[in-house]
């Protein structure tokens, strides 16, 4: 499956047999060329307690487990609805907590994914951001590369921490992202680093970013990132509380309400597939 | 299917319904991360005549369609045999002509599978190299990148054009692939380019190759890459006219005959898979 070009293995383990090694199974069958090939490992397990209808479990392609992934969980929600259990909003039990699908059907297949994403903070302690100021809205900072000398910032975490940059013209950051992008990344104000996006603004309800994951680099999609690019957009004056979100990958629909964001977009089905062990041991 | 790390994907039309619009299917499921994602896809078709068993096509990731493919046909003649054609050798068509695949089999598995690749040629212009003299063995060449001042060349045709450069250290030369193999492609001698190999020779049987493919940059596994390594290697006196050819995706075996060359390597089988209608056609 895929949710904006994050492709992942969604393997049932609620009615079927469990995997036992995910770490070394998702590390083999997440290799591209060699093997499936995906960004991760979904396992859709029964869950723990009666609070949650079903677990979801997300393993990296380098094996290691992720608390949650806004792409992974719509793949997740889906597959759930249209092949385990037809409940509506989903409560799904995830390592981060509690989070509730809100699905849209038609005809039994689910179209889009509504999900809540949390209460965004722009506390610096919560960022986190090295700064005498309670927010970081809006602060310029010099860059030393050659191709943007300085930006104005403003920082948001989404459980994990935003830079957000307004800008008119993504075409032209986007020739140099890997200089630019590095630079305001590792920029010594974010002791963690940070999540960098260039946002451009197309009207009030309509936005179009451009994304530097930390540690990562260019990414076409990213569910925190275009949640953050929201928030930003909003708190600034230069959207409403409905947002959509023109990523590479594809669009989301980002709506923020007093108890926080919720993001709302697609997920494919791409193939069912039944592996060779040869290629599982080869 | 993978072989040596290229991927397709395989597409039986000798028993089921064909495939309308080949070049736009192809773009489509070989896009990696939305769709099934491969180098290319592979159509197992009933011959044309009498002349032969099985007919190969393989379409490129861009919509092209390819002569012949190396690792392609190895992976198209191990599911022949394991699914359609208990038949060995296999007599493929192909656009390049007749191609004899024969195949090595254990409890009705294909374990590896040998092609013919024609006889190489080290005459100028087959290859071609602007020189004046009639072959280009073990020829100095001028080089301007600050890594790699100057190299010794040997060119030969395997269908498509090589450069075989031999060194002690291919970790050294692959720190500055990229400045070394395209300045190498580029050269003014060679008018339709070349790929580019460097070989390290471990013992007479036995040679490791880093290969730049012309048009694309680093590849894992290159067949004609490896055959022409050999061919060189050989006509040198640094190996024998049997050669194991380490790749940086795997193995394969070459043999010098007096009708030409031979390569011997593995296919495997990933995953049997059938894809939706919504993520062909959304």
């Amino acid at each position: 499956m895929h949710a904006l070009g994050n492709d992942y293995i969604v393997i049932n383990e609620f009615d079927g047999e469990k995997v036992k090694n995910k770490e070394e199974f998702s590390k083999k069958v997440c290799r591209r060329r060699f093997s499936i090939g995906a960004d991760g490992v979904i396992f859709i397990q029964k869950p723990s307690s009666n609070n949650y209808d079903v677990k979801f479990r997300i393993f990296n392609s380098d094996g290691s487990e992720a608390e949650m992934c806004g792409n992974g969980i719509r793949c997740f929600s889906k597959y759930v609805y249209e092949r385990i259990l037809k409940k509506n909003p989903l409560k799904v039990e995830t390592k981060a907590g509690l989070r509730v699908c809100e699905l849209e059907v038609e005809d039994d297949r689910v179209k889009k994914i509504r999900v809540y994403m949390g209460k965004p903070s722009f506390k610096c302690k919560d960022i986190p951001v090295k700064s005498e100021k309670e927010e970081f809205i809006n602060e310029r900072a010099e860059l030393k590369n050659p191709y943007l000398k300085e930006v104005n910032i403003t920082a948001v975490s989404v459980g994990n921490p935003h830079a957000i940059i307004f800008v008119d013209d993504l075409e032209k950051i986007r020739e140099h992202l890997d200089v630019i992008g590095s630079e305001i990344e590792n920029l010594p104000i974010f002791p963690e680093r940070i999540n960098v996006h260039f946002v451009k603004v197309l009207n009030d309800k309509e936005i179009k970013i451009l994304t530097w994951e930390r540690g990562v680099g260019y990414t076409m999609a990213c569910g925190t990132g275009a949640t953050a690019s929201a928030v930003v957009s909003n708190r600034l004056g230069f959207t409403k509380d409905k947002v959509l979100v023109h990523l590479d990958g594809g669009d989301l629909e980002i709506e923020i309400k007093d108890d926080g964001a919720y993001m709302k977009g697609d997920a494919v089905m791409v193939y069912d597939g039944v592996m060779f062990r040869e290629a599982y041991e080869g």
